[in-house]
């Protein structure tokens, strides 16, 4: 971890305050910066499902706190006790609303163990049980802004003054419950005068890069130019950009590397034009247990989402969420504490120590 | 030129009837088949440049077409004359409709050739000058039939039946008087009874993929799967593309071509992949003054088009309309005479003789 102090952006993806739970509204972005407050459990699951937060960390966060607040809808409720047993069910609510979010799954069950931990005395006292899961919830927020300060840290100083970052989809600060994981060096350089220029694949279907990126560069003041996805190839051939930064969803032990697609034809075309190729993501994304890439499934999102009101009827779609770039192709993996190569022996290691 | 029976489709894309000229209009397209008929010449002009018509052999035909309507406009008009001065006058309106367009230019060439090869005398009947201006056009629309068909053939001779077919954007019938350059082999191959899949990259940001070509193939009642241009990359490295067909906007004489933004990352991919990669155009596209493809002007496009009205407020746009695949990237140049390789000693004639 780094000694530095902690970067705070002028904006943050969702958090609890005097009034409660809150989400910067991440489907009214960017025409509108407003809160998103629920309004009972059936609201917030709902807010999960419609992407009003996203992005894997973000959603973490976004669990935990909801859990916290689902057990204050209780409380509230005259005829109805807060129990260990409510407690866990509340939390089953929660995490069936996306259930392929790994990240969510591990917010629910870092306040369900403060649960746990509560004598029966506690459950007397449901106010003392909230306050306890309600510090859970903040510690599990703030280890993610840690890991995102640390990750930062790491990336940052791969760059330099001047430089053209290359980047997919959102894995930023709206993606996290702090400054991001593949803009998180972006923005600490921004915060220490480094002048950069940042290049956003629009990132079709959902338009993440258009939407989300941008807004979240323009926020921090740094300059931001949107590509069509299919303009990256003859960008990175033009000498235009000097390095490509990216997320991840999933990191199999060999290296190979699960992220939006889109993300394979970049680290392809990178390699061609002799671009570095960085994967930034926590420890947390590295799945030990999965060998190599191609044991990774690939979800397949729906036609309607790619072919809109405007698909001509009577076509298919082929529209996966996700695609596998091979560890051949990445320059380095970016972890809290270090920059892996792929194939290399401290990879190994590293990789070893999280499977333990 | 093939001696085999030219194929119809059941649509096209434009031409003239007792009613006078018409286009399909392709920004109705999907939803609605409906036919454009303009009302008056700035109507023309206008629907020229809102790409109700587009795609470079059409634009040709469409030229050449409105040039004979604008002049039927001034017949009808009491107080003028049909003269050789005001046809020229009539095409220069025409010309500047869409300045980049060369076949547009082509296409009133080939008719204020036939106005130039009237005698004065015919110019008192200004209902023969019509005429023959008429039969130019649809000489021309019948050139643009002939060279697709011919085209069709030689790269229905690459086809093997079963197999799965990469395009981008659209180059089909929809952008061409007959049925298409890169579509053309695919339109011929179902015709006669081939079982194709065709796989048709979205083409950020007007969707032409998504919105013209998805609709031609299922006019033809062939199989046709959408996906994000982002996917490409994927699916490439899944085996499950056999071939990919694309056109062109401009070969220069070393086989450089320039095509739509993102052919120059499918090229790559197709390459790393073991795929062939084949550029189907007409000899009309090969510029022989043009050394190579880094000499071909890439028009900017705007940032609105692309960002729309969801795109970040700050965010600036890198928004190319096409790109550059580098000769050692294509398998085969597609012409109407034969297939060539790019770099061989027939290529090398081949321009030679176009040159000349």
């Amino acid at each position: 971890m780094s000694p530095s102090v902690a970067l705070q952006l002028s904006f943050e993806t969702l958090g609890w305050d005097e009034q409660g739970l809150w989400f910067l509204d991440q489907t009214k972005l960017p025409q509108e910066q407003t809160l998103f407050r629920p309004q009972g459990l059936p609201d917030l699951i709902d807010a999960i499902q419609r992407m009003v937060v996203r992005g894997a960390p973000a959603l973490g966060c976004a669990a935990a706190y909801g859990l916290v607040y689902a057990c204050t809808l209780v409380i509230d409720h005259q005829d109805m006790r807060l129990s260990l047993e409510t407690t866990k069910e509340l939390a089953e609510a929660l995490r069936r609303s996306r259930p392929t979010a790994v990240n969510l799954g591990v917010g629910l069950d870092h306040v369900l163990r403060a649960a746990q931990d509560m004598s029966a005395e506690s459950w007397q006292q449901p106010q003392s049980v909230i306050a306890a899961l309600q510090a859970a919830a903040e510690g599990f927020h703030q280890d993610d802004r840690n890991r995102c300060q640390a990750l930062g840290e790491q990336g940052f100083a791969l760059l330099q003054d001047g430089q053209r970052i290359l980047t997919h989809c959102n894995a930023g600060a709206l993606a996290t419950g702090g400054i991001g994981t593949a803009l998180a060096p972006i923005h600490l350089a921004a915060s220490r005068g480094m002048a950069l220029e940042v290049y956003a694949d629009e990132t079709r279907p959902l338009r993440q890069g258009a939407r989300l990126t941008a807004w979240e560069m323009v926020q921090s003041g740094i300059p931001v130019h949107v590509l069509p996805d299919s303009a990256a190839g003859s960008l990175l051939a033009s000498g235009q950009i000097d390095v490509v930064f990216v997320g991840s969803d999933r990191i199999a032990a060999n290296g190979d590397v699960a992220n939006k697609i889109g993300t394979y034809p970049l680290a392809v075309l990178a390699a061609r034009h002799q671009v570095p190729f960085y994967v930034l993501a926590p420890a947390t994304t590295v799945d030990a247990t999965c060998a190599e890439g191609n044991l990774i499934p690939i979800e397949q999102r729906s036609a309607t989402e790619l072919l809109g009101a405007d698909g001509a009827n009577g076509a298919l779609a082929h529209h996966p969420a996700f695609d596998v770039t091979p560890a051949d192709l990445v320059t380095g993996i970016v972890l809290e504490d270090a920059v892996y190569q792929p194939g290399s022996k401290s990879w190994a290691q590293k990789v070893a120590r999280l499977r333990a």
